[in-house]
């Protein structure tokens, strides 16, 4: 069961994703769609590729898409100490700049192992 | 008339570009009264240009930016159409990254239609 | 009848856009045809649109994206007047970082008026 | 004596450090102290080092690390006239996308002179 | 046995870390030294490593790490598909300014495959 | 007397400014001319702006700007010391990812003190 941290993120989350559909022409729902489909399992794993996107989230700094990829992740059995290594190579890339997120980042993971 | 939420932003930011312009020495306040002749009228119509600072300020990811260049759209007769147009070339070029604040941006634009 | 330059740019592109269709899965190629359709008129002119690709490339910073949209934009007849204003916005958003990608976007201009 | 909301700012960063030190394995902790080491006084003096910490973290646009460089600043005697002049490089090589976060920062260290 | 193209980056790359190494003091020297170490297998393999090397590359566009990374990829048997799917993830993440990058990685995947 | 790669980079930049100063507007020449103005003695002496100038070209990854300041640096009579160390705050903040600009900066360096 979700702690109450993550359903608030889940929740907000979907509530302004309808907004977007709502004003949305073909194009964004088209986006939307792909982003869907990159993270299925293929010759790369899904927690594979939900490692991918974490990192990549991480390096460009946004908090959001860092959750959403921790949840995946989660989601896909992903353990701590899995987590901890793209951490570290998120870091190393990414440089110092990173850190807050990185310090959001575990605390968001825990909700997550509650 | 504004809403509530439109209200909040613009007098937070007057309140806090105060405090700039009181510490600031005359090369700040320079680069602050050259960023208001950018977006004048000139080949290109007022609102075309804050479109191309709604863009700019999309793919580098800064919601203050974005909210504000809403606005101006918004007093420039910049339509819904148009702007969701905007947000798909950002998001096209910028990937999903900027998902999160497209998501804060239509909720401010409605904010703005109200 | 586009110069040694352009021409020079254009085939490289397609040379490496073959390379990346013959690698890619339908991903890729997915993304690559959403790309195209962004850029279309609709709500806002094709010209627009190139202009807003143009800037949101000067502001990431992305020299062959910016070569991309300006011979968009030269195809759907933007003046370097209008060039010149949308450059404005991105140096006044972006800052002096992109004024090595502005140097050699106004030669690649050059070009393209010969 | 720290003022309120600096103090809310060093708590809550403590706090989440430490989080971050339990989930993490050595790298991230060598990490941690390698980002202390480049601070410190050498062949520039440490509140210099603070001050190219600072502008970096204006240009990369981390609000967190920039009131962290602030504090340290603080700590080494840095005036008001010689932050004003780090945010104006700042703002000029980082663009009017930097705005935002320059009015956080001078709110911050005004609470830092209280 | 490596191409041209191939011993050329190599070289190049190793010749300058030379002169990065001879001017470096040991906060430099530390950070090459962990930024070998957090590639190393662990909890998650060194090839899972290197392909979160490589989209944190490829989202930040920078060819240079883009190839070390391949490189690095290609010794530890990743195979053309995962290159790919990595790839679609940093598109999708990072965007069409992504694109450049990704041709000119094909380009250099091809060779590392000869 | 400047090394020939130093000549060749100056007259190139040249070239290129007197190119962007034929197609601009007042806006951009404003912009060129305040970017002059932030680097002058005042509270900090030009030697510390131009440092600051480096780090932020270098954790925003721009060769050009990278080389630019360090010509100021050593006009400025910068140390190899001092600009070791301004690196190794760069390199932490920004990440590995700014290595390949180190490397790179690093040959220029050498060539400014020949």
């Amino acid at each position: 069961m979700p702690s109450k941290k993550v359903e608030e993120f889940n929740s907000e989350r979907n509530r302004l994703n309808d907004l977007v559909l709502k004003y949305s022409d073909k194009e964004i729902k088209r986006f939307f769609s792909l982003d869907q489909q990159v993270y299925r399992d293929d010759a790369l794993p899904a927690g594979t590729k939900e490692m991918l996107g974490l990192v990549a989230s991480l390096v460009l700094r946004c908090d959001d898409c860092i959750k959403y990829h921790l949840e995946k992740c989660h989601e896909n059995k992903i353990t701590t100490a899995e987590i901890e290594e793209v951490f570290s190579v998120g870091l190393i890339v990414g440089g110092s700049i990173t850190i807050p997120h990185i310090r959001r980042a575990f605390e968001f993971w825990e909700e997550l192992l509650k």
